[in-house]
């Protein structure tokens, strides 16, 4: 069966990869899945279509006969749980990297996210410049935190899993903020992730989508 | 093998079962496994004691053996996954089952936890007053998107899930802000999630231990 995932027709950030639908690219990279984009303007997801797909209006989407999911941590699970390469066998240790999963998307995402609401959501208030630091600030704190794991360690947990494919994905978004790169070992551990020859499949395939290409990958 | 679970010693919401051990042990209550809690006073989740369960020092953590888990998510999946009753048996309904769990804790939970940054990490700035408005909007917006789901359905997709289980645990969060009482739809269906006899057994075990009643449940 097709796999038909939806993407930023134009992606905010003109093809750095920072959109969730690159995570989901590699999740199907990684597990060697062909599949299809539809790319959407963003008028369409505020339309009836798309919120039959995802009720948040949001991307990516994924579709696979009469399956249809939302959530980019849902659909790589789903992808992990299906084809082997992304959660490993021993069930403690496969426990361990759906934990991270959810860690990467629940306890470091939104302390990234914060950075859109006071740049772009909130950018017209007059507390920005002030309230900025303090975002920055609270990143810092969660990354203080997740760095000393990856002192000696390659991955979060012994081999690169689906954990990893998301808290990379989630670290990079605040590679433009300049955080990132105060953390050496929290970038290395990016610059191990984006050195997957899947990753760099990804990466290009979302990046020609920006520059106008929307073929099917 | 025994599992334990790590909760506040005395949780900031006084026993409204706000806090996130609440969902891990309704899910403990769904699936009939016994279990203890170990109450962590404040300065105990800044020890390395704890930081070797949860890098960022949260609560829950699960501990079954040689297993450690953090991410209420996570340990609910663990649970839903070894015991019946949290996910339904049918391969897509399952896959969207785990993706209104992902859907509850990153597009709903992070919008309402905005409230607490507000009123308490920046509740002496001066820009609170107006902040407000604007966080409970976002909030209002999600319950929007949300709410025709459950127009005419008891539950998110066919029978109670893991996914109400977190759905259901993260829309509490916005009840003393009264915006959840402004959805009738959500207030009745978070009244059903209250009235399974396990979400009363999970709230009457934190309660007691609001109340100074540490004893294993």
């Amino acid at each position: 069966m097709t796999i038909t995932i939806t993407a930023f027709e134009k992606s905010p950030d003109g093809g750095k990869g920072l959109a969730r639908d690159t995570r989901v690219r590699w999740a199907l990279e990684e597990v060697g899945q062909p599949y299809e984009v539809l790319p959407l303007p963003f008028p369409a997801l505020k339309e009836s279509t798309h919120l039959c797909r995802n009720p948040f209006g949001q991307i990516p989407t994924y579709e696979e006969g009469d399956l249809c999911l939302f959530e980019s941590g849902a659909i790589v699970f789903h992808l992990a749980e299906r084809h082997p390469g992304l959660l490993p066998e021993d069930a403690n240790a496969r426990s361990r990297a759906i934990m991270w999963m959810f860690a990467a998307l629940n306890s470091v995402e939104p302390a990234i996210l914060e950075i859109v609401t006071v740049k772009f959501v909130e950018g017209d208030k007059p507390w920005t410049k002030e309230r900025m630091p303090l975002v920055f600030d609270r990143i810092r704190h969660r990354f203080r935190q997740l760095s000393p794991r990856l002192d000696a360690a390659e991955w979060l947990d012994g081999e690169f899993s689906a954990g990893d494919l998301l808290m990379v994905s989630v670290l990079l978004r605040s590679r433009p903020s300049g955080i990132l790169d105060e953390f050496p070992n929290l970038a290395a551990y990016v610059a191990r992730g984006e050195a997957r020859p899947a990753y760099q499949r990804a990466f290009a395939a979302q990046l020609a989508q920006a520059m106008g290409k929307h073929a099917a990958v």
